[in-house]
């Protein structure tokens, strides 16, 4: 079966000059895969007749006049941008002449246009967004959801993420039971705010396979394959974590360059970093999953360069080739309708 | 002014063995201040007389027999261990004996059993735990709360929490009005839940220096001096945050650890290790102070050594010395209760 993903090609801080190398990287690593390009066309074009001339049966341009900007509001970009890389690319989908979607444009205006044009899953109120994060345990990623979709989410909500985070680490992880924790703010039943509380009630009663409260250092102990919280926390974690390792780079950089003589010692240890950085390269963590949506669209960092963003091609890929959305619904169905 | 802080000296993983060379090292350090030891004498006191004999006139043993364990619910330690020694340590206070404490026992129990024998300040609802994070600005840190004290808060109660950790931040770090910045998934207005949004109100028509919405990355870039959130996702983003260091760490040790190659080539860079660690040094980072108690208490780390455990007690000293509670009374006088 052939796979078809829509790749806008102009959103995110790097637009077309970062998307184009990475569209070909796909292509030339997936021979069964066709991508439908959107973007303005006339300078797309020459480009990819250029470097991409191999693959020309594989992929398309779709003309889009419009860009979303990093800073453009959900609102605006539903109203008035109609016309733009992003919304042309998420409408490829609802058309059907994609399998997935994939763009490195603004969160919220993603969000908002997905949600928009797919609409939710029937028994699933609201969206989530999605990623793995790597563990101490060498091969093993957890599924954090949702890390900043909606606020203010209902027990209800949260215990739908846990059927999606579930369905999705089976899936995408080859997991046949995978164990969902619920993140709170300590492992003892008392704790806990009181929608946390009404989930892990949810959760005791279900048929998923519940592991029960976990706290923000478990992401990385690998204890659990899903991890289940409110976008609000689930956002904070997300960016806290994204802030640290900043920091750390920037403190090792920083030493580095205060003294020419520590800059010659750290010479021979390059070795050593080129491994550590292959083992948390955060390049292949790219790409967050919309997850809850009639389609699979695949969230790209607007900062990713070519080979992260690659990455994020290559995770809707997949999603799409193993009929995620299908599944989840179907899961949903057995869920959370039968009563 | 002589200054004298009680010390829990049994409480945390590491228990006196970890407390007895931390204290000792205090006294050294602080001529001017005087120990309360609270613990089991038997054990304490052949040690202390052993090695902190020059400092005899300054240190006291308090005798305690119980000592709350990790796991004890706060609930038990309330009712039932009320001859522990993280219970007289800040029964010291109560007493006019002791002018602040410090203990690495169980955040939970330490909560309680601080909050029951001291009470709130007028004014401040529920007490808060705060924390002070690095940041990539030289020299400046950023105080964050609440760290987990307690989770659904009311939007007044997260106002109170700015009130405070302003008024810390104006104390402990000398920052004339140091700028407040509230926790939210976005710095748009349209951003946040319900309670962030209120909250964002009250902070706009207050005379505190209010920055705006901020994002988890924002804790480590220097761009406020004091983040506020609520109790919940301060307790993820804090536990996170230590998740990613230690999932770092072990990252590290394992790739030096595949092959003695690699450790040999990493030995020149040792002397840029040891930079790099002076400069996050997490030591200097242990100590949480529970903020809106009529008292100082400080959280040492459970798991702290006892270079850690001594800036714990440093930094209680430095805020008993500078009269943290009296100025938070005064500033909550007046902010808070003029209406």
């Amino acid at each position: 079966m052939s796979i078809t993903i829509s790749v806008d090609m102009m959103s995110g801080d790097g637009g077309a000059p970062v998307a184009i190398p990475a569209v070909l990287q796909v292509l030339k690593n997936n021979a069964d895969v066709r991508l439908l390009l959107v973007g303005d066309e006339s300078s797309l074009r020459p480009k990819l007749e250029k470097s991409g001339s191999q693959y020309a049966d594989r992929w398309t341009i779709e003309h889009a006049e419009e860009v979303v900007s990093m800073d453009d509001s959900p609102v605006q970009v539903l109203r008035r941008k109609k016309r733009s890389s992003m919304r042309i690319a998420i409408n490829l989908i609802k058309e059907g002449r994609a399998d997935a979607c994939v763009s490195a444009g603004n969160t919220g205006a993603l969000m908002a246009t997905a949600h928009y044009v797919l609409k939710t899953i029937p028994g699933i109120e609201r969206p989530a967004i999605v990623s793995a994060f790597p563990t101490v345990k060498v091969g093993q990623k957890t599924l954090l959801l949702d890390l900043g979709a909606t606020v203010d989410n209902s027990p209800e909500q949260l215990f739908q993420f846990a059927v999606m985070g579930s369905t999705l680490a089976q899936v995408i992880h080859n997991i046949e039971s995978p164990k969902v924790g619920l993140m709170n703010v300590g492992k003892e039943a008392i704790k806990g705010n009181e929608v946390v509380k009404q989930v892990h009630e949810l959760l005791v009663d279900s048929e998923l396979n519940y592991f029960g409260y976990i706290e923000g250092n478990d992401i990385f102990t690998g204890s659990v394959d899903v991890i289940v919280m409110d976008g609000f926390a689930g956002n904070v974690a997300l960016k806290s974590i994204e802030g640290i390792v900043k920091f750390l780079m920037s403190t090792v950089k920083s030493v580095l360059c205060s003294s020419p003589w520590l800059k010659v010692l750290a010479v021979p240890a390059y070795p050593l970093l080129r491994r550590i950085k292959q083992k948390v390269d955060p390049d292949r963590y790219n790409g967050a999953m919309l997850l809850g949506l009639n389609g699979v669209v695949v969230k790209s960092h607007g900062g990713a360069n070519s080979v992260a963003f690659s990455y994020a091609i290559q995770e809707a890929i997949s999603a799409a080739s193993q009929g995620v959305v299908t599944l989840i619904r179907d899961r949903v169905a057995m869920l959370l309708q039968e009563d």
